[in-house]
């Protein structure tokens, strides 16, 4: 059996691992269009900032564990230009065909717009954070302007602002993080605002007409979809290429996962696409385990993540209010305000948001702001809706307490409690 | 409608605030015995540790609160003797008599054993506290020893160790925390000997013979039921208080919540022990809202915990290996390291462990050691303990990433797919 997978970050090195562990034998190719495998894009805005010193530190897995351990042949630098299904092919860029029996996608997601050059980047590639990095040390630019208030525009205003330059982020929206949040947005903005970054919401912006010595253009992605739909792989309404639970595209054989394709959301039921690292790893191990001739599912996703903005951890899992009275629910919201631990331990303000469906009384959502002790309570969240737990049983949860480390009654169950007398 | 509550800490006073929330017009009555309402004895440690300077540090909320903002009338220094429910009274230490319609029994725990005075203390009233403080302070001793290795003991000895003390730890069971767990304690002991405490297992000691200038007797509690019992209230196998699931004795309209009484275990199903500051919050408002006429529910423990021992966090919930094995289980128990958040955000070393029956796939227990990215793993096992979820859906939550926090795939997940490979 000859897998081949197309993409050598999250999804296609977790999808080339998995299959691999569960079969010796196959023939097992990876090819990535970049120069480099196995590395992480979450940490291009640290390595803006000056947390992360080069590029290399961004690797999870060297080459060689992947070509020596796992006898997985790697080709980089190569770029797939046609799928051919029929004759089980792909296409490279020099003309050289590639035969697969199986074909895991894992493509990615690329900006929407691409970048002209000059003081405009995108932060997408390891050559689009290299390129930043010696912009910012050769020219010291003094004015940045980030357009896209996403996670990628807040980590990299967050980033700027860290380095020192005057940052205006421009959004097209009324509400930040694809979240239609107004209290979220709300909080966001009075943060990046003490922080000294200029906030511009609802005002459409072209990064390539901003007035700044540097543009970061994160107005959006798309998903490297186009070659395997030109194959006859669905796309889903997302305009990501659809798949099933065992992350198998409409065409045999062939598999995705990771930011080119859309996932199941567990709490609305419907397909949507939230490219995100965590999905990619977890996708990428189903769509290999199954290429390799398992059968095993994917959960889906709760859209959950947790972005540090100026300093504040800002985490959501689930749908926001407005998004779940789309999805047909009736939903209610509770905010709480709490220390995240004993005041002598210098316990820090932690906002919980809540929220759940007053005919059903489950829980359909939360956003969590704060510091360390975000994590705690939106992964905790994440855990009742992957349940479909009600609040109810939410604010019964035994949770852990000592002064060091949380409060007796724990801010998340503070807000359930608060909810419950909502429904 | 006359509501008496014995207990003015944390059950007690939970109970009185819900019952006053649903109804307004009640007469409530709390009785302490101790001088002060609403403290916390979780802080007790760090007391001696330093960290809180006063024990009025550690008060929730003033008496005025209760008084003046919810129409509660406190009674502190009073000390119930019998209880004559037939004349539904309580006879106090002075030969007053007091009324009730309905009870909450709320009065706590004690040390098993008295300590003398002189060089032997407890650790659990503020009188207690206050003490070992002044004999800290002016006869400052050099060499302490600690008799127990339940979480008084482990926060005792790092107090201690922490002052500057040489200390020893002495405990009859060859397992700490109550938990008989060999890999738990092996953990804990490696930390308590690197930080230069001495650690003697499996070793009877009586505190009052122990040799050191300071002993702390941390060997056991034990429930206030007697009086109730001799009231007529059903104990459980436990020895405290049998309470239903509306935390009802068997008297009727007398509820009971707090150390005072046992609790469901949500995984084994059976009645419990496990006094707690956080179940005593919890079961004290459900036993309120009874008492005041509701008809709620507290859907019992996962003995959850978490405690700070030398610096390491250390935190358990649902069954270890063993327990499981004696509840009827078939375990099987799987062991991770890893990495708590991005090594360039200075992550550090987290160590998982979870416990599944091999016959269901369920899970069944969680321990964690680690630093401060402990509490967002054990409570995310607490929740899907009461959600009894199996490990493959707790190895396919969608749980938050982003460098400065957590990692892409979170030790948890590793944890919960090394055990899948295991069922």
């Amino acid at each position: 059996m000859r897998l081949v997978v197309v993409g050598g970050v999250a999804a296609g090195l977790s999808a080339a691992s998995r299959a691999r562990r569960i079969d010796p034998s196959a023939e097992i190719l990876v090819i990535e269009k970049g120069m480099r495998i196995s590395w992480g894009a979450c940490g291009l805005p640290y390595l803006i900032e000056g947390q992360v010193s080069s590029i290399e530190d961004l690797v999870v897995y060297r080459r060689e564990v992947f070509e020596k351990e796992r006898n997985i042949r790697i080709r980089t630098e190569a770029e797939v230009t046609a799928v051919r299904h029929g004759a089980r092919e792909l296409v490279l860029a020099n003309g050289e065909r590639v035969r697969y029996d199986r074909l895991v996608w894992a493509a990615g997601a690329r900006p929407a717009r691409r970048a002209s050059g000059g003081r405009v980047f995108s932060l997408h590639t390891d050559t689009d954070g290299e390129r930043l990095r010696a912009f910012l040390e050769t020219q010291r630019p003094r004015a940045a302007a980030v357009a896209g208030g996403g996670y990628i525009g807040l980590e990299a205003a967050t980033a700027l602002r860290a380095r020192g330059l005057r940052v205006r982020l421009h959004h097209d929206a009324t509400t930040l993080l694809n979240r239609e949040d107004p209290w979220l947005t709300q909080r966001i903005v009075e943060r990046l605002e003490a922080c000294g970054v200029e906030v511009r919401l609802n005002e459409p912006a072209d990064p390539e007409r901003l007035d700044a010595d540097l543009v970061i253009d994160a107005t959006g992605m798309r998903p490297n979809a186009e070659l395997l739909a030109e194959a006859g792989a669905a796309l889903g309404r997302t305009g990501a290429l659809a798949v099933d639970e065992y992350q198998e595209t409409s065409l045999r054989g062939v598999f995705a996962a990771g930011d080119c394709c859309e996932a199941r959301h567990i709490v609305s039921g419907r397909p949507v696409w939230i490219p995100l690292g965590t999905t990619a790893n977890k996708a990428g191990r189903v769509a290999g385990a199954n290429a390799a001739g398992r059968r095993e599912r994917f959960p889906g996703v709760a859209g959950t993540s947790i972005v540090r903005v100026a300093g504040l951890a800002v985490a959501v899992t689930g749908l926001s209010q407005q998004q779940a009275r789309r999805e047909g629910f009736s939903p209610v919201e509770a905010v709480i305000e709490a220390r995240d631990r004993a005041r002598y331990f210098f316990g820090r303000r932690l906002a919980v948001q809540l929220v759940a469906d007053r005919s059903s009384g489950r829980l359909l959502g939360a956003a969590v702001l704060g510091d360390q002790g975000v994590l705690a309570r939106i992964n905790t969240a994440a855990a009742a809706l992957a349940a479909r737990m009600d609040v109810e049983t939410l604010a019964g949860l035994d949770l852990a307490y000592a002064p060091p480390y949380s409060t007796v009654m724990d801010p998340l169950l503070v807000a359930a409690q608060q909810l419950l007398r909502m429904l």
